[in-house]
């Protein structure tokens, strides 16, 4: 089975908005063994949506389409879809009640768009909305499957897991395709590919490689299309062993774990907790550990000592040193993290002080020199850094580096 | 000019990468008056590359391709190009030299993969990379430009800066395109659209309305095309003039400006200092305040009280509120608030504690409460928060809620 994403906005053509749901979609068909041949991101405007989807039907067996079913007036898929397939616009009672209901509980009243958004083509059939006000609509015409989404990613991400994927998952009779992706941190893409030259030059020829590098980090995808899943599930293990020998320390997991997600399990299973005292990061450390659903488990609090004063007023690091050496030194971050263990009693540390940009750098120091400690009991590790790139790159990159050093740290691996 | 956005990489169909290549592409061409009317993405197969050229090749004015540029063995991009405008591989001088200075300056050995990326199509134009190894390459056939820029947005951004933008605005003369996006926070769009009705109905027929939300934000796109462009931004101060009468407290800013922004930007003018103390927001909102440049003038620093011990120990609350009250209600984010000011030594404060889900939730205090304390001298604000969605979802719409919550206290706007 081929599938066509569409999304329909001017938002995305003038760049406001970002496209997030094609690719939610996608890793989701792709699970499915659905191949995604193509994205596309068009106007709305009845004219576009048609041409478009006068150049997809036929050509694709799937086409999921997400954007314009809002309760506003620039909102024109329905009306548009119902003109293309010639169909009369009808109230649907169920999702009329639905709707009804969705306002109800939130102590909200009806507004007159709300119940606009009842009425759907007599030819589709309707995919309730358990997570919003607009229902899904799903066609069929010529071979083709047409489905029609909400754009606010949660509404459609529901429609997606209530009703799309367990309907195309029973359809689907195609050759299997198998993803696996090991995560790396550490090394710079075109450093990776020579030490894995030969690993690389080795692979058996159904088998694609793509470094897929993101700030701080590289992914490797491994893809086997094969008609035998188990088949392509052993040719990997094989291929990723041979992998675990060449760069064992750079792998934090697989499958597009975070390494914030890798650290939280390896923090849960050996039952330690954590504090962190940041500077540069200016929180996007904190702000990565307590995104993983259950991390308060081992993740006890951060202090964010942004100002020098905070430094040594809170985490105790000597104003002398600072006026001395400045913010951004080795001594500095072993004070921090000694501090806020101290101050939050953990048993493990990271502590970041740098400088993250545009401004504040200076021939000894430049920008993107960042400096950082990890602690685990009585074990203490300090290293400098230079990171590339804008400030929001520096501090992500800043980030990993910490989390993956002190990852490092628990393994004994430095 | 009408432009197409071409997307070659296989890691974004099957939904591991997103495109935010293009969203930043077509900003920037809609900026110069550039209407993007499509982005598409392909897989990096040579096939499909050479058969999206031959359906916009003519078609459009403007193609921009990214991807498919690096130093490994999956980027295809370059040979394919060579092969579509049937041209030899040079070796490029002045690119040799600059790669060999990019790894001379970074310490770091030449190899051979990197030398590669010198060789580019004999037919071509190179523009000169200074941010990576990779070089742009522009082609023109048949009155269509095709620039190739690898994807690496960083590199891609550089090249589009350096190069690309000065040179389409100089050959580009088309009616002007205005956008003006006005960004409110604190009002579903549905409710939003009620109470702009009236103001909606009156719009002239040149201006076009696109309500665009985010997570607890909405924001307001007017687009004119207008050829006097000076006309066109009269009719929008007159049209945004009315719009801040109906909704005063809920706009805080124009041209996606964040909030952070916004409030920085208030800090600053008033000369007034910032502390935070985050429970359920864990660093979410000192990583948002610090992700502005600068921000360091305002921002003193933050305590994330993760764990309700720190809450006690490090800002003062008292550990029999907590064991009476639990740590989500008013009395706690107001002790909060006050300990973090005391211990930061700050003018302003904001303090958040609740529930982010997906575990941890009781029929009294469900998934998605939030109380949220803000403080100004002698002021102090809380209130009560009920978010809905995922984990990220309701840290998110509690982030930008205080920030504005602060925000609407120094304008004395609560």
């Amino acid at each position: 089975m081929r599938c066509a994403i569409i999304t329909i906005g001017d938002e995305i053509l003038i760049g406001q908005v970002t496209d997030t749901n094609a690719v939610w979609i996608s890793q989701q068909l792709n699970a499915l063994g659905v191949q995604v041949g193509e994205m596309v991101t068009v106007s709305d405007e009845a004219g576009q949506i048609t041409s478009t989807l006068d150049r997809y039907m036929g050509r694709y067996d799937l086409l999921i389409m997400t954007g314009g079913l809002g309760p506003t007036r620039d909102d024109i898929t329905k009306q548009t879809l119902a003109a293309y397939f010639h169909s009369n616009m009808v109230t649907h009672p169920e999702v009329l009640e639905k709707i009804t209901t969705f306002f109800k509980e939130r102590g909200r009243s009806m507004i007159e768009s709300n119940l606009k958004q009842a009425d759907v083509p007599e030819v589709c059939r309707v995919l309730m909305n358990n997570h919003g006000t607009a229902p899904g609509m799903w066609f069929e015409k010529e071979g083709t499957i047409l489905i029609s989404l909400p754009g606010v990613p949660y509404e459609m991400k529901g429609l997606m897991e209530d009703h799309v994927i367990p309907e195309i998952n029973s359809r689907n009779k195609v050759p299997h395709v198998v993803h696996r992706t090991i995560m790396t941190q550490g090394v710079p893409e075109s450093y990776l590919a020579v030490m894995l030259r030969d690993w690389e030059s080795a692979l058996p020829e159904c088998v694609k490689l793509a470094y897929l590098p993101r700030p701080g980090i590289v992914r490797l995808r491994l893809t086997v299309v094969d008609k035998c899943a188990s088949d392509a599930e052993q040719i990997l293990d094989v291929i990723i062993g041979k992998l675990l020998d060449i760069i064992p320390e750079h792998i934090f997991g697989y499958d597009d774990i975070t390494l914030e997600e890798s650290l939280g399990d390896l923090l849960r299973e050996r039952g330690v907790t954590l504090a962190s005292a940041e500077s540069c990061t200016g929180g996007n450390i904190a702000r990565m550990i307590t995104s993983v659903p259950g991390s308060s488990a081992y993740y006890t609090g951060s202090v964010i000592a942004y100002e020098n004063r905070i430094k040594s007023g809170v985490l105790g690091v000597d104003p002398s040193l600072i006026e001395e050496k400045g913010a951004v030194c080795r001594e500095v971050v072993e004070q921090m993290a000694c501090g806020v263990r101290d101050a939050l009693g953990t048993d493990t540390a990271i502590a970041t002080s740098g400088i993250a940009g545009p401004d504040g750098g200076t021939d000894e120091k430049p920008v993107g020199t960042i400096w950082i400690c990890v602690q685990y009991r009585e074990k203490s590790f300090a290293k400098k850094y230079r990171f590339g790139g804008s400030r929001e790159r520096i501090i992500d990159q800043a980030s990993h580096a910490a989390l993956q050093l002190l990852r490092r740290l628990l393994l004994s691996n430095l």
